[in-house]
């Protein structure tokens, strides 16, 4: 099946000359959303991983059918006040201003081999973001897969140094 | 396995008074994530539903392992601005003031079987609004589950002529 043909392509969403790549046609078609899982977990198996994480939102989207499907656990990464219990923070920088995760200080066991899955590669901030949360916890990155990854914005070399997988590329 | 006590209850979150159901204790344990994804689809077989629906971001979590498990589509209902193609609205009330949802209109097709899936459910504003978004667009909602049911805030009044089902009450 070829994945890229499922994606709907947004123009000028959210501001004009983006093309926004919309994953919800992929979504909603039981195959494609099956097949692209299926692959993500061919690509984690390499990995060893022992814990997906998923940034928010659309990171749970893929994040938890991926764990249903490997038998992992999920840990979800959220936007500052969203998670109930002890927490520590990682500041990012947006193209204008800057913003923050939060992660569960109990989530991450010392040395826990964890796999980061999120539907888009963009420019790496959030995802980079999201690997140092996971290790200053002490777990160990082992591996970061993409639904789309869009190669022009260079994205790879932000997390450069770690294993980065994605299915489909633009 | 007894899923309830793997909820975490936090006091006074989001504020005092209130005792948060965590379900990131159940999410990130392995054999719970699994053993609450497949129990939800033995509630939702009964439905013989075509689409799963989850409202955003924990709707997400357990929405796309239940639609992966069962091999369907997934529809995500979103905060407005967030999602790139045509959509419609609907407004639901908070405590203080209101918000709406918003889905692609091109998500569901007529008569389409469609299974709500949410974390919790609490006073059931949010999965009414949902409903009707559905309905809207000519979907046929069959069945709404949840992880937790608060029973005390009689969300199934609201929710009334709609088949509730859910694995953990408090």
């Amino acid at each position: 099946m070829n994945l890229k043909e499922k994606i709907r392509v947004i123009e000028d969403f959210p501001k004009k000359g983006i093309r926004f790549k919309d994953i919800t046609t992929l979504l909603q078609d039981k195959d494609a959303l099956k097949e692209s899982i299926n692959r993500m977990k061919d690509l984690a198996d390499n990995f060893n991983g022992e814990l997906i994480v998923g940034p928010e939102a659309r990171g749970f989207i893929l994040g938890t059918p991926l764990a249903y499907a490997m038998n992992l656990g999920f840990v979800p990464v959220r936007k500052p006040g969203k998670l109930p219990s002890e927490v520590i923070s990682q500041e990012y920088f947006l193209e204008y201003g800057k913003d923050s995760l939060e992660i569960h200080k109990d989530a991450i066991k010392p040395n826990q081999r964890v796999i980061i899955v999120d539907d888009l590669l963009a420019t790496g901030g959030t995802l980079l973001s999201t690997a140092k949360l996971i290790e200053k916890l002490g777990g160990k990155v082992v591996g970061i897969i993409f639904l789309v990854e869009l190669t022009y914005l260079n994205g790879r070399e932000t997390l450069k140094g770690y294993n980065v997988e994605s299915l489909i590329t633009f």
